[in-house]
């Protein structure tokens, strides 16, 4: 069975192993080594780490241990829920611009209708998802915040998501893997009720990867776990380790990540006003701004800089929003002020 | 989409956290805390580790490092490759008794034969396997050795597959997880030629999870590769670190591993022995043994013994073989000893 390329991971395998300055991911840049300590890692399946990371994600959503199933990662999650709540004969109104597997996937397991967000805001059109709501509907597959737009959904969008998904009795689910970042979070979908999960992971937050989860209704969770055993079987012993870590110090690491996004979106919206490049100011470590004039498309502007100045962005082409592009802004400062120097730079030799 | 249960994660999740003693698992014990260094740990993507084990990994088959993909453990490198190898109107030829994931996602792929081994020896049925083979075949599925019956194909049995899949311009993948723990392994599947793959990981042999790969012709590992962008993005950078340390230090590991598997090995055919049981001495670390006498089926045998002596088998039922099941001798041998005296002690009780 062929499955079109997931571009932007296409993109990276590509590009990044040769770019200087990578300013195109999604997340924060990772720990340093020695953040975590490692000395008592074990290896095997049914570890006290595990119980004691379900445990923790599944307070915050109000929901019991068993509500919650760790995964490979959000993408994971992702499939994982998808191929619990879709089928060939069930709809999903996926909300876009949104991760390409997100979106992907549901077109490829069950009748997907889109309702697309436009610049300059990215709101969520909630007329128009209830109009995409019909009988057959199982699902609505939302994002907050939302990557690759950066927009936050705030906590009246959310439950009025929510209340569309129960009054079609399907479900909402909801990417929630940039929560972390956010300074006062909306509520989650997964702690809204029955009809509600969310997926999450430890990436875009912590900058550690191949840690996620699924929260939500038992049912939903068990026909995910079921997959799970098709797919990986879930994480490791030793990333299971050190989310248990990640989680039992979140205060402190997540205060260090909250307040690097904060300063870098600062610095990255005084280069982009001064280049006259819009953008919605974001919640999180992503921002989606507009191809400056002269590029046929985020590709050929991002392909150009690249060339040029040896700095990596992410073309929205991959998203079909061709002519935005995005920036990710969860690295150290140094680096994102030479990336952001070389941009300004291109930018004037191209005005 | 509903799945059925992957029946033998079931089990393990239900009573292996209770029990005292597991004997049913399929590898080795997992490494001991401290046999590698983690100080050096680090995060993100693309690292040194994973262009090093791909190349160690792919010089094996005689391959090039871009015929080795890393994958999630040995499941997900089985689920990438059915996902690339099989559609709606395609055949696959499995050679049964298998894992039941590797048989189930068949069936859900593609439109599958399966040819079945018997005991007592369990071997190929070659004949069989080219009667079941069609002109729309693109896949013969076996595994070397064999999980669960510990069946080890010789070298000029696993020529003959691969030759009756290139004949039919079909694919030979052969799950290889238990070959480090081989002495003088016949050939690879993924060496023979370019109809053969390989899947693998380091749960068998070095009783490590979640690192696992397909090794094989461009064109298959390639669309693998896309799919993986769907499910996990590939393992994570501390898994590929120990990895990277797990084969560097190969000899000196799988000598010792291969030595606990051997010592074991002799103590279990003794008690098997004195019992009465039969078994076909087994390649690896599980064996296959016929239930005895007086149990309605593999299942109700090993919950009785789980029941009276806290020591957990795992039942053929799993794999639709339900007058045998599987005993896992990967473990230290003062365990496997004290879960052989209650074996034999219960098995006296109800002769």
């Amino acid at each position: 069975m062929q499955i079109d390329a997931a571009e932007l991971d296409r993109w990276f395998a590509r590009f990044a192993p040769d770019a200087e300055i990578v300013l195109g991911r999604d997340g924060v840049r990772p720990p340093s080594t020695g953040t975590f300590d490692l000395s008592a890692a074990a290896f095997g399946p049914g570890t006290d780490d595990e119980r004691a990371v379900r445990s923790t994600l599944a307070s915050r959503y109000d929901r019991r241990g068993e509500e919650v199933l760790l995964t490979t990662g959000a993408r994971e999650a992702t499939l994982l829920s998808l191929l619990s709540l879709l089928d060939a004969d069930q709809h999903a109104v996926v909300l876009t611009p949104t991760t390409q597997p997100a979106e992907a996937l549901s077109g490829m397991l069950g009748d997907v209708t889109t309702v697309a967000a436009s610049p300059p805001d990215w709101g969520v059109d909630l007329d128009a998802v209830a109009e995409a709501t019909r009988p057959e509907t199982g699902l609505i597959l939302a994002a907050n915040p939302v990557d690759p737009t950066g927009r936050r959904l705030d906590g009246a969008t959310v439950e009025a998501l929510y209340e569309l998904a129960a009054d079609a009795d399907a479900y909402l689910c909801c990417d929630e893997r940039g929560r972390g970042l956010l300074s006062d979070p909306p509520p989650s979908a997964a702690a809204l009720g029955p009809r509600g999960l969310a997926t999450g992971d430890l990436s875009v937050a912590f900058g550690l990867d191949n840690l996620g989860w699924i929260a939500g209704p038992p049912a939903v969770v068990s026909a995910a776990r079921h997959w799970r055993d098709y797919t990986t079987g879930g994480p490791s012993a030793l990333d299971t380790h050190v989310a248990r870590q990640a989680l039992d110090r979140e205060d402190e690491l997540l205060d260090d990540n909250r307040a690097l996004v904060e300063e870098n979106r600062a610095t990255v919206a005084a280069t982009l006003d001064a280049a006259g490049l819009d953008w919605h100011d974001p919640a999180g470590a992503v921002g989606f701004p507009a191809v400056p004039e002269g590029f046929a498309s985020g590709g050929a502007f991002c392909r150009q800089l690249l060339r040029e100045t040896s700095v990596l962005f992410a073309p929205g082409d991959a998203v079909g929003v061709r002519d935005h592009f995005r920036i990710g802004f969860g690295v150290d400062p140094e680096t994102l002020a030479t990336g952001l120097d070389r941009l300004g730079e291109f930018l004037d030799r191209h005005a």
